[in-house]
């Protein structure tokens, strides 16, 4: 709750400049739409709302309005004499409303508020407005819309729990000792080594300062991951995260793929073995997912009836269940022994493909399953060798969730110094990567970590099926809208 | 507290692939060095920490090491005998050290651990390591070694310290109801119109794409501040803050700058008077700062004993304080009566110089003072125009604190369609600013909002000269380190 603010100004010594600036404290409580329907007082004087109107309903004797301040997905009853209406209440208007708040008579509300004036902040031409009273929108013609989508109730509802799920997560990681880290944006590393980059530069460097080597004097890039960065972190405070930007420059249209997207990234030092990864991220998706069923509880219901029927119920299911473990190659004899017809046919060595991953987790019965210890050539120089023949392995883990496939990617980091400079050796990036060496010259710990994508998080708990639809303002290929 | 996992694997069906991985529990616990320092127990049996070495004092028949994991500055002093000493054994390396946590007889600790067994798991030549024991290292002698300073105390420290100064400013806004919002970092605007932007685009688009208009088809940069996107938010939600990287490609290698920092920006909507958003910056100062001397009281000791002595006094007293509030045209007021010889002229009309803030801040008796209601033609297009004269101003404020002058920049925003308008069609803006013109035309509202530099805030609180030593991995003109 935020009031006026009451201004005591103490007045210093004898100088003249400084003013009291004193205001009246207002006597009219301001309340959230949320606040007032949460109110259980019978009857509230001198209540005011401020919100934006979703509908108006003039009858002969009574005007019904509702009004909404983005707090909740629920709107507040407004009732009044018809003569309090203006001219410029609409669809979409903005409005403050004072009355009292008294229990509704009606079974859709708890409370409802009897005003006794109606002011129009901003009026509303609900012809020229591109979201109609009563239409359901399309997601796709929303997104034309990226400055006023946040006025629907299906981008509102998403948005507050993907503010809900990032604190959430923020939550998670403090209570459970891990120290926050802000990784680069701006890195001259290409982490993983996937070549999609965006590079950066400054637009009035050349011309300003005459100089040619750049505003860095080395090639700079956006980040596409933060796991260097965290892992230097996690050699001395033992359990770090970060969750922040990263950014792809892959041209791709798919409903998986946006060139700027979050990752929540953690790195852990002193493990044992992948399984105390996998616990790690278990406990992530099974905690946020908790707290947003009990947080967001009318959220969880919109999407679960208009978006993603059932899904709520396999949510639940799923939080009950110990997530499965399979390793890559008995992944790739499942999918070799399936009567399914694959686009891509399965075989030890290659990449598991989405089509794949979504099998594998309905093989399980749709429980999440992380798949563990993939080929050795598949995977970043950086994964740990587990040392092993005739199919030559890492210790990596993809965690593959229903609907989407994979979600998490993680492993155990190469600690051992000699095994590590021999593969960079063989990569010609020993040079480059002579600080990720010291790491391991000077007190190197046994570590490993994960990423998880926040976007694809969101898709997998709401059920939502393009990716562009879970990020305020998407940035994809042909497509930097404001 | 993670403990190795569990795993107990539901077998599906006939499936012959799952196996069932499981461990035995683990019968030694695992403690944080935060976790077993603060062990109320008297004794202790099977106690396992792990860390990295910061001493090893070796006696006749009696061994004394300190570990430490970064969970806390102190670190845990292990007792044992000379014989368990490892020829590894020495600063800077990491140990696994399993025993019994007993009271210590020694007053500089409450409990030692009597050591059982001692585990080198990766050695650190001490002659290498940059850094040494016992020595106190200049912070730009640190700097040069971003992958190592986190071992060192006074960084360790000021990461723990910036966690949970944003873990505390999520908590702030999360329990005021506002929503969090992931502003872009790519976008199409230039917000301040400053021209000291960073261009991004796809490393390998021409070659991939044939394609010449760049991977998102306009020129894209990195944004400035959130503020235009959060306003877009602030129009369906009330209340919204984001807390995200900005960049500036400024040439300047001051102590004040960086070309990537951290922003915490919020917006307000149905704001009455700048008053509004004043309470809330006031707020949120005193709140994040509140946290931090409850959170983290070792490390703010340690900040005022070897850093800025005096510092904590100084912040207690200014929590005590509401801040001061003065006009912009008061203070130039104050600057031309004042027998301080400036380099820059104060004078109406005029940006305020830093010099200019300290010296008011020092005039206020070292107390934050808001500076509101600047001249129009110093602020930017979207500041709300007071429509005052003779001296034309606009509804910005600045917060300035001790040592550091601006920290916070606010003002109302431009609500009115015609007179935003107007001034874009003046700036030749109106067509590139047509949605922000929308968010006027469709319900618009009286509202404002602030940006707190979080690097300042950090330096601010804890006294740090410069603000290379407050951020991870710095970024500025000619180094792009890691």
């Amino acid at each position: 709750m935020f009031f006026p603010r009451k201004l005591v100004v103490t007045l210093l010594g004898t100088c003249p400049w400084h003013r009291c600036h004193r205001r009246h404290a207002a006597e009219i409580a301001r309340l959230s739409v949320r606040e007032a329907l949460a109110s259980l007082e019978e009857s509230r004087k001198d209540i005011k709302i401020q919100g934006w109107v979703r509908s108006v309903r003039s009858q002969k004797d009574v005007l019904f309005l509702h009004v909404n301040d983005g707090s909740s997905l629920e709107s507040l009853q407004i009732v009044s004499e018809p003569n309090l209406k203006g001219s410029a209440l609409s669809f979409g208007s903005s409005v403050e409303v004072v009355g009292t708040l008294v229990k509704s008579p009606h079974k859709k509300q708890s409370v409802e508020l009897k005003a006794s004036d109606i002011r129009v902040l901003g009026a509303c031409d609900s012809y020229e407005f591109p979201f109609k009273l009563k239409e359901r929108h399309p997601p796709d013609y929303a997104r034309q819309y990226p400055h006023l989508r946040c006025r629907t109730n299906t981008f509102s509802s998403l948005l507050r729990v993907r503010s809900e799920a990032t604190a959430a997560i923020h939550r998670f990681f403090q209570s459970n000792g891990y120290v926050h880290i802000h990784t680069p944006i701006i890195t001259s590393n290409d982490c993983e080594g996937a070549g999609e980059l965006f590079q950066v530069e400054a637009t009035n460097w050349d011309s300003a300062a005459g100089d040619k080597s750049g505003f860095f004097d080395v090639p700079a890039y956006l980040t596409v991951s933060g796991q260097l960065h965290l892992e230097v972190m996690s050699g001395g405070f033992t359990r770090v995260f970060t969750f922040g930007p990263t950014f792809r420059a892959e041209n791709s249209q798919s409903r998986r793929h946006l060139a700027e997207f979050y990752m929540v990234e953690a790195e852990v030092s002193f493990t044992e073995s992948l399984e105390d990864i996998m616990q790690v991220m278990e406990d992530l998706f099974k905690s946020t997912t908790t707290a947003l069923l009990s947080r967001c509880p009318e959220e969880m219901d919109f999407f679960n009836r208009y978006v993603s029927p059932g899904q709520k119920d396999r949510l639940e299911q799923l939080l009950k269940q110990r997530f499965m473990i399979m390793s890559y190659t008995e992944a790739i004899d499942v999918l070799q022994n399936s009567r399914d017809a694959f686009r891509y046919k399965p075989q030890w060595g290659c990449d598991l493909q989405t089509e794949h991953e979504k099998y594998l987790v309905k093989h399980c019965g749709n429980i999440p399953l992380f798949v563990t210890n993939y080929p050795y050539d598949l995977k970043p120089f950086y994964t740990r060798d587990n040392e092993d023949g005739p199919q030559h392995t890492v210790a990596a883990v993809d965690l593959l969730v229903p609907g989407i496939g994979e979600l998490f990617g993680g492993s155990l980091r190469e600690e051992r110094l000699d095994i590590l400079q021999s593969r960079l050796d063989g990569l010609g990036l020993n040079e480059t990567y002579q600080w990720y060496l010291e790491i391991r010259k000077f007190g190197s710990v046994p570590h490993g970590g994960f990423g998880m994508g926040f976007e694809r998080y969101l898709q997998c708990i709401l059920g939502i099926d393009n990716i562009k639809d879970v990020i305020p303002f998407p940035r994809f290929p042909h497509s930097c809208l404001l």
